[in-house]
């Protein structure tokens, strides 16, 4: 068996902040929890994954604080990507703002996703939920699709139950 | 929302042993690894996922040791369940051989997976593998699949690297 | 050989907040990282110690939000305590006026210690930390002591780098 | 305040092997469960120590197969060495041979240690139990010392449940 007939998929990931990636850095004076550099890092080393992964950054922020120019700038990162499998890591409270703001991409496999606890925590749900996206980006049909809480499916199947903070989906027709 | 309109899955996980299961009991003489409870329970529960979860035990082997009537076991109790999305946790050296023991079962999705390091260990890959079979039997049609080193596909798809003793997926045609 | 005539020591520990237990709740809104259960449990619970352990809780608190009131308790806490060997847990910014407020105790093996990373984090110091401090009450005379950084002396020993928030030890004389 | 004014020790840390330093390195064929590059160094890379270390090693064996000749070798090393403070890692089936073979060794702080579970598991004991050695060569006089279980004592204080594998302390005289 010749390694180049092994097939590798070529995936994006797009950092914007959340959860996923935040970090406790050194302070000399009180709080201080501070987004950091991507998590998929080193959970795709972990993986010992074999795709061609190339990595963007748009920004490191709460996810309520992404506004529509942030939304704009994924938008337009994600057409002019060539790969046709993307991945967003992103705050868990504004998932289905962004997926709407990406709703008429055509061609392209995208996946929000984020987690409960940051990647850094020793329980963290980053692994698993990143997991869900490196699946779905290689077998599901071009759209915008959510991965959570055990969850991946269409992102307008979603519902949050706002007194938990947590997805569900949703009983169709 | 009410809850009662949420859409749930209900997915069989089978452990059969392997190194995502391995721990280190406590013991007064020597070298001592074992095979343990199932490590999907800890990380479903660090998923905070929403699906019904049943668990089946088939053996607690290294893959190696898995003999066709391990295999026959598997295969009956996989046609048994009622659940169609079935995972199976396995050693890694075998999952070509037991994938292909389940082949002609019909209307299942069922995917094996497994670790390269023990689920206990702080850099295991076992909490991304089991992301993607989690994701896997929501999305995948009918038929026996495989999940690792970040790749879901059929698993006479892939082809094994035995300098390695990783996986990937062969060019086909 | 009978556990009767095992040797055990009484050890107190008293939470009072900071760093090392620090962990993320579910919440729904944005931003959300708090001081938790205490996190010395865990830890000695995972070094299977066998000392007699009694825990207290003085407060929950940020150690720049640690005032004369908060340390009054903690001290009176300490003096009304049987034990001889107490060990309190302490954010890593007023470690050293918090062990000064305590200074004039008698006969008391007192032990200041935390973490720069939170105890949840894989990478924490906490477990560390904690294991020089529980050594320190088992072989250190009665005194006020800092455990930090792989640091164990008495407190007045310590001085701290402002730039960097890191304590080391002053050369004397 | 200058860096130069800082006090630090110099600390010599002995690998020998045992649990501590148990890894899973990747292998194509079954079992494969071998002791690996000695787990002191990522524990205190966490710790943030401030001392000045120094690394050795002697050899990487469960401590059933360390015999004389390796019990020798590890007492001219700590006779050879300039430093005052030493800390052995080491397998805890024979921590108390080896500690006999070290007993007329003079003017050194030297302290046993190991853990039940590997540095690499997410639950070890090994950052805990070093923490406390670190601790004890700052601190204790010169001797031979044990650090388990939550225990740090001179080594013949020592007794070992034969049942569980576990150290506890004797009562004296």
């Amino acid at each position: 068996m010749n390694f180049e007939t092994e097939v590798k998929m070529k995936i994006a990931f797009i950092q914007t902040g959340g959860t996923i990636d935040k970090d406790y850095p050194h302070s000399i004076k009180g709080w201080a929890f501070e987004i950091g550099s991507p998590a998929f890092k080193s959970i795709l080393d972990n993986a010992q994954q074999r795709h061609e992964v190339s990595v963007y950054e748009v920004c490191r922020k709460d996810s309520l604080d992404i506004n529509s120019e942030d939304r704009n700038q994924i938008r337009s990162l994600c057409q002019s990507l060539n790969e046709k499998a993307i991945i967003i890591t992103h705050g868990s409270d504004t998932l289905l703002k962004t997926a709407a703001a990406l709703n008429y991409l055509q061609n392209k496999t995208i996946i929000l996703t984020g987690s409960m606890l940051p990647e850094k925590f020793k329980d963290s749900d980053a692994p698993f939920n990143l997991g869900m996206a490196v699946a779905g980006v290689q077998v599901l049909e071009p759209g915008i699709y959510i991965a959570i809480h055990g969850l991946l499916a269409p992102w307008n199947d979603f519902s949050r139950d706002m007194k938990t903070g947590k997805y569900h989906l949703k009983i169709k027709g």
